[in-house]
């Protein structure tokens, strides 16, 4: 039976919740304990020319570095995401999402590539302890408080200069592959059209080459419970209540979006919350998903910041690969080969824009592969379902450039 | 170009509001003047078994009776929709959503039939002079007071029993069909599925036989802004300032989820809500689509009821069709011939559940058809093309039962 009604629920919400944050266990996992490294420096200057007198962001790396320097493979995350692409902390740590590709023998072989991920700034999850960011939480030292809404507006460039420099810092002037999912897909085209002659390969996954206004529209959507939250106060909350209540909502709101209904479906059907609390009767009694929307968000929320959220949203909207004038100028700079990866499902980022930004690529002669990740999760399938690609970009890795 | 970016917006919002708003003027309509009538029925019990000392519900007709009282069509609304289906109330009034499928010649032939279409409890806009229901905006006589929270939570199944007493009291006890679009897809089957005897042909459009758990999910979403307003105060507001700012934000996510990409891309680009104000350069500053969807939201809001909002989502929520044990029992119940109506690129009902909708009714051997209406609204694209099925809703309308 598909869904069943009236029926009530005893299961384990646990497994349900880490089957929504977890794609599982990989057969083989990157196994030397990773460290989270900083990188900092001083007098940014934005792409919209704004100073930043200090910026600090975290990363770590996978693999070593060839004496060549050439072998490196850039990895950046998605909105809710950190750099945490593979591995663990230690031995009891939670592995990286895409620790099922990433590893020794695995399609991005850490025995062959030097793999670099990034903390974005403005980073959600601030409030890790892994986790190191700069963004309107961090201080001003100006004003020895918080930034808040002073912080100057970022972009996906932005993200992508600070990468930039930090891999000038460590001597890399080549980069073997930029991959990656969701706005890191956004910040791989970013790579690609910014520095098309330091970049050989591009691999974005679920993530198109431009904002389009519905992607716009929903992000807006995402980020409006934050502002209907009195604690919100116009991003200055961080002396006193902060706006959890709207943050958990706008969470909420990703986290659904970026699922599928064969997933909620199989997960949950129309099964209640709570025994002998049948929705019919109150308001107060809810659907199993509901329930399970709800923690997961407020879990989330708990390391993350509202205005950080706010900033990843606006970053996200202003979008175009490069900087350029048009999502055509942009992607048209592309000129490593590229290889994009869409999910089945995806309510975020939608096969009929996908093929607007491969024709763009493919303007001047850009090659272009496509595939699709197979799988119930929608959006998510692109992190959790990666390792059906497994050969796909084993082989687009592996392939001379120009081949 | 598909795309424009950093480009001034000089265009006229007012064309593109209309464009979201309505679907333009049909070649022919409804002509004789539409007369909005009141529904009182006292002391109605709830599906859900709670009293209701008054019911009134405002309902409209087109059409004629026939001496058998044997040519009616019900049209049930869609949620933030009205009876208001054809014609218009005065000489430059509105005309009703589907007045491209109704009237003198058209599908839903008025010559033949009488269409009528009743307001449904908790109706949204309860702030519109043309409309009548009973819901928490309504005086609880018991205090004097409107119910707030108090109302008693209804379902779709109130909504159809409602309809079920009008007919009653104008001496109807066969229907040639019911016909919906969405929320109206949804009373459609349930009219189907809790009178088997009295209804002949059922037409959902846009609608699917169940509230899957993704659907409650994004029902849960749409709410969560009106509960996040301060002003909300639990439902207790009647007496001070409306949660206005939730209404409209749950307005938006409502107006958005109804629409697809292709819809944004052709009316607003990547351009800006005003010339000179670069959403780069502040958060005030903004994208078209995103000052669009705020001025329709408003727009919206003006006229309809917070509390009014969340009673029809847990409506929506608990949906099944004849208030069934499940799903499948509710759609084995239909043995009125079905034809569904699906949209392209609906983000609300998915084709794989239309799937679903579709095997349960015919599992004891009920006729399904199905068709698709095209187009770039997404969601509403079955109210706003309904009129490309217009030979199949004919022939669906025109067919002996058994034929």
């Amino acid at each position: 039976m598909l869904t069943s009604a009236r029926v009530t629920c005893g299961v384990a919400m646990a497994s349900m919740l880490a089957a929504i944050v977890a794609g599982g266990t990989p057969a083989a996992a990157y196994e030397p304990i990773v460290e989270k490294k900083t990188f900092t420096m001083k007098d940014y200057t934005t792409v919209n020319g704004a100073p930043i007198p200090e910026v600090r962001v975290g990363w770590e790396a996978y693999g070593s570095l060839n004496e060549a320097r050439d072998n490196v493979i850039v990895i950046p995350h998605f909105f809710s995401g950190t750099s945490h692409a593979a591995g663990r902390y230690s031995e009891e740590g939670a592995r990286g999402y895409w620790d099922s590709i990433i590893g020794s023998g695995k399609p991005i072989d850490t025995d062959k590539y030097y793999v670099i991920s990034v903390d974005s700034l403005v980073n959600l999850n601030v409030g890790s302890a892994q986790v190191v960011t700069t963004g309107p939480a961090s201080i001003n030292p100006e004003t020895g408080e918080p930034y808040g809404m002073d912080f100057p507006i970022v972009e996906i460039g932005d993200f992508v200069r600070v990468q930039r420099r930090l891999l000038a810092n460590l001597g890399i002037e080549k980069v073997h592959a930029v991959m990656g999912a969701s706005m890191g897909a956004l910040q791989a085209y970013d790579w690609a059209a910014r520095y098309p002659d330091m970049v050989e390969r591009v691999i974005p996954v679920i993530g198109n080459g431009f904002a389009d206004p519905f992607l716009i529209g929903w992000l807006d959507i995402w980020a409006q419970p934050i502002r209907l939250d009195p604690n919100w106060n116009g991003g200055d909350y961080y002396g006193g209540d902060r706006p959890k209540a709207g943050l958990a909502a706008a969470l909420k709101t990703v986290t659904l979006h970026a699922q599928n209904w064969p997933w909620a479906q199989k997960a949950f059907g129309r099964k209640w919350a709570a025994k002998d609390a049948d929705p019919a009767k109150s308001f107060d009694n809810r659907y199993a998903v509901e329930a399970a929307l709800d923690k997961v968000a407020k879990d989330r929320a708990s390391s993350a910041d509202a205005n950080h959220f706010l900033y990843l949203v606006k970053a996200n909207q202003l979008f175009i690969a490069g900087d350029a004038e048009t999502p055509e100028a942009g992607l048209k700079a592309i000129d490593a080969p590229t290889l994009m990866l869409q999910a089945q499902g995806d309510l975020v980022f939608f096969p009929g824009l996908a093929d607007q930004t491969q024709q763009m690529i493919e303007s001047d002669g850009t090659p272009v592969a496509r595939a699709q990740i197979p799988g119930d999760r929608g959006h998510l399938n692109g992190v959790l379902n990666i390792q059906s690609q497994a050969e796909k970009i084993r082989d687009f890795l592996n392939r001379t450039v120009g081949e």
